[in-house]
């Protein structure tokens, strides 16, 4: 009965198109919805940065399933630890896409598609969201401009995803 | 002279109706009225979270009897301490039902009919309120989305319990 | 030159009347501007709770004559030390009501008649000023519902003169 | 997999002989064996003040039978609450005699009895142990000379808890 | 159940003699022992410091009866609250004579006397112990050399006492 | 190269006339400025209360000219040390005034004269500014009404100044 | 060029015998000596709890291998982050055993084979190094006696971490 | 992967003219912009003072360069150490201006040529701007009123700094 | 009744010789003892560095005269403020001579001759007492060898007399 | 006035023998000794780590004149700031070689006689000293077993110089 967050950074694998992308949210919101997993997904077509928030075990075979996915490649934890409170308690999976990374920006008909899920009834709120990070603010905790998880410290990653959590909460 | 705050979870007992929810709670703000007991109650017509503020023998005799009450089972402890102050002091008893547990919430008659108490003139509140909680705020503190009490650590009861008195105080 | 804040609880002796009270209030405002004391007295008609904040050793003189006034009897400490800082600075005697206790409020000419003191010309505001307290703001410190403040602690009546010293503040 | 630690204190019944002590630590040592709740059990012959350390529902359980144990009376919680580490991790009930308490003192050969257990062979320690509290000891967190764990705050209890596990740590 | 400290200054009347002081440490032991108040006295043939630490209603009626005490004049308190623990809870009234002050100084036979209370059995150490305090040990928290502890702060009476505890301990 | 803030009182020797303080204030504004100390000087007629911020050395050659003033009498030091950041950085020398004392209080034309310095012209704020202070504000750190800073502790001294500070940064 | 402290738990397979367990040990301290990589493994015939210690990228890689490695199954997570500095500097492999499970037990022999690498020459302590851990000192931070480290927290597992780190600095 | 921040005081070469302040600004911005390196320049035409966030080894490398450009004299280290996060991620080098001192001062069409620069398409914001600092903003941490950033203490030109990015910000 | 410490550097007149320096020990011991002021004196025949403890007032009197004395030049206050115990209650003038500084350092008959004083006869420590203190001793606090007390920040001058404070005690 | 200690990284140059790291030491011994500056210097043969200690200008001076030496290589700053004490008071150079290090381990003879140094008369230690660190003291603060200083933290290269300063102090 642990509640942890685990962040990690990985490399898309050459082959992903547009559609894998969603893909990607669409079954990351369908299995996270079904294990009460919440947390979010930031990509820019070339890496990701994932945050999963849920019970450990459920957690740890979330990553383990991530580890033998052959489209991601050089996965690197950042941050893991048991939590006190989620950051993402609203959204099975919020979406975050680099403003100049267009690939990986889900178009406003698919996340549509995607957000409107009619699952989970009595909450207004819908299971994944899309915003947006400009590379200032990925610069803020990082060494470089483009967007390249693996730079992260574990309190950097920590810092950005709490920024990222404020602007989800809008 | 000890003021305490004791936090439980419990499950309901299969034979409860609709009108074993109004007697429950119009029994508890009526003892607790009389006792100096404050808190709240949060059921969805299969768990209960419950909080009860007040003097050390007093929160423990109710707790005592709770034990032995047929309509609780699987009572559990889930935090239990001397506060220095009351989190609850408006309201005899109040009342916090799930979004989407039709069963649990009280139908606005009902609630008028307990929040009319009489009994107090100097207090223009009323002993009782009633507010709702979603799986999202719920989730916030726990491993899974269903309202299960027993997944809340000391910490994450104390947290929601906070959380929840912010929006009495609304 | 030991700036010092003392809490007490009394109870009020039984052949106390409505110009008693008066006169305890009058002469009470009209001592500690004499000897630059500060503080606030509560009291409901059958227990008092009083703060005095001034220089030590006038703070104890003060304490002393209490402990030997008729009036008052089973005297208690509640909490004493030395402050950086007065609470009450701006009121030689604050005086605070319980809403439910008709006969220690104070009729609004009585008071008026206390506040419009043309001793301290240069200080706009009275030498004293009247607030009302519900049974609810004692509660949240207390066992009981009713007013008895032999039930704070140290910590509960310095909790419930600073929620005091927010409302004198307005 | 919450680990917790509950402290409560209650009357002994007054039918109870020596040989009942006996049965209540001997059961004790049996059923925490065999649950893994460490613990330390301190009794005058009157009062009983006992800690009990293990998984939350296991816990809840033991304190829930003595709850309803004809033996104990006036049982009153005085601490409870999620704990990092055991105070008590080498034994499975502790015992605590008054110095000054004949009737509650285990005979020696009754304790190198409860003490010889077999049971858990890699385990040098026995599973309990016995050690004197004077009433200085217990004065020193009450208001009253006399063994009364009623009086106790839920800071004294945890204070004089760490005070006899320093003692038994030896 | 609240346990206080109370430390208090005050001036020996004129007429007091060497048998007054025995007089005054005997009844202070026997009240104390039968109160379950414990603390520490120290005089100097002209002031006193005391130390009283016990039930908060105990104290207060403790401190009442020394404010109407012909012998004590010029009573202040210097600190007072509740604690969650004893300094001094092996000694009903330890008592602290100034190295050069003859006429405070307990004879040896007396305070033989007064040490071998038979009344409590099970406790080794003596109601009562003498230890002697220097010009300087005071010095430290006093703007004078002379013992005058009308001069120590709330914060200063306290860290004095601390110093005189570590002494007491041994 | 250290920067520390000095608080100082003093009494106002018995000679001085109304342009005795317009002089003091005016060539406390001109040296400072010329030495970059900036402060405040708060006088009622009859004591003097001064903050003087600046280079170590340059502070106390100011304040050892100050003890060889015959215009200050009983200098006494309250407060003195090295601090990070200046709190009247924007005035040489802010002027305050008790509300009751005429005699200490600037003329407006005076003040004007004083603030309307083009000495520094690219700073839009005057190098000296007047605000008032009551014996309220004053009676919150002191144990006397009347205006008389021997009263202030060290903390007080710094505490008052931090209000005044906030009052003339408006 | 991040320092990372990663903690797991695992279920040794089945078909594992004694052998196997010296070659995991043999392999993980070749392997971490060469990669610079410190730390220590404790195991009991069924569980293994390890801690590796070392550069972000390289544990990673290692965590990874350990996942797909048959010879542990159910790995879980318990504990990861930066550090600052390690706690087994000193040991390429720690290697703990506890005190009742002869078979995860290292024989003398085998030990001091592995412990007599001679390959770095200026070192006088061995690559590995093995200590023995009783039930109750994994009890202390466990709800169970038996050795299961699924059942330790976060703070759990460091803390027993932390523990070792003790015996093994002797 | 060190993320650092430097602060250092440098003194003006004779020979600069309007131009090369021009120049050192905008070479800075296209370095800084290539090399991640983010910051602001404070200069009067006499000081610069001038703060590098960036990775180590690159700040190194640019730090290591400024020593050998003979427009800068008596270089002085203020502050260096690892931050989690930059005060200036959306400026490649933030120009801030004393208010008096017109040849440091950017002349705004220079300046918009400078913040025009479309390298970098995604950020809405320009690469640098200007801020105006003014003599009192200085001598709050300084202990002379003109600009000399030889002046500020470690702690003094943090705090500035942030003084700063927060108008920046504003 | 505030208890202050102060710490100032001067620079010893020109004119001084041995004799002067025992004077202005045993004039020194001979007031503080009178006045109730303790510290300690450090010289080495070119600067002094003075830690005086005592009553505000008192302290104030002191240096004032050390301020016009013209046995002391540049005379530079480095510490200052309200403490709640003194560092040197045991000596009324402890004496601190450098290693090297020959003409400094008093002669032991003429120490033996200062130490003797009959004036208190309760109290077995001489009035003062001489240690030596070396130049890595004082370079740890300063930027300079040179024993300069005026380089001591306010911090450096606590620390500093910390450490002789404990080379005093023993 | 600022008393700052700086910690950086660098690579020795190719053609350095034997010699040159007895006159790098010899000289910086001398220079160090001359301005003030302590510390300790780190060396293998192949990278040096060194700390200086001292006047903020002087330290600057030092480090632009290493950035220059073409015996130093790929410097980078590790850790700078003020400070309010020394670690390296008693040492004008400490050296510490690497145990495995044989080209940069000082001679006996060659340390004795620059220990030797018979400048400083009244300082009973000599001015540099000569300790050894194992791969394991590094590894501890380093993700490599190899001495490479460019590996190390901020808070690493403080925390390895604490480690090395306690063995200084020995």
């Amino acid at each position: 009965m642990f509640l942890v967050r685990l962040i990690y950074a990985s490399t898309s694998a050459d082959f992903l198109n547009y559609s894998d992308y969603q893909k990607i949210l669409a079954v990351s919101i369908k299995n996270n919805s079904a294990s009460d997993i919440t947390g979010m997904l930031c990509c820019d077509g070339r890496y990701f940065l994932q945050c999963l928030e849920g019970e450990r075990q459920v957690v740890n075979r979330a990553y383990s399933r991530i580890l033998n996915d052959p489209r991601h490649q050089d996965i690197m934890l950042l941050s893991y630890g048991e939590v006190s409170s989620r950051h993402f308690s609203e959204w099975s999976m919020g979406y975050v896409a680099l403003s100049s990374s267009a690939s990986a920006e889900m178009k406003p008909d698919v996340l549509l598609h995607l957000l409107g899920s009619p699952e989970d009834v009595d909450k207004p709120k819908p299971n994944a969201v899309s915003i947006t990070i400009t590379h200032a603010q990925f610069l803020k905790y990082s060494i470089k401009r483009e967007f390249d998880p693996y730079l992260l410290s574990d309190a950097g990653s920590l810092a950005l995803l709490e920024d990222l959590a404020k602007v989800f909460a809008g």
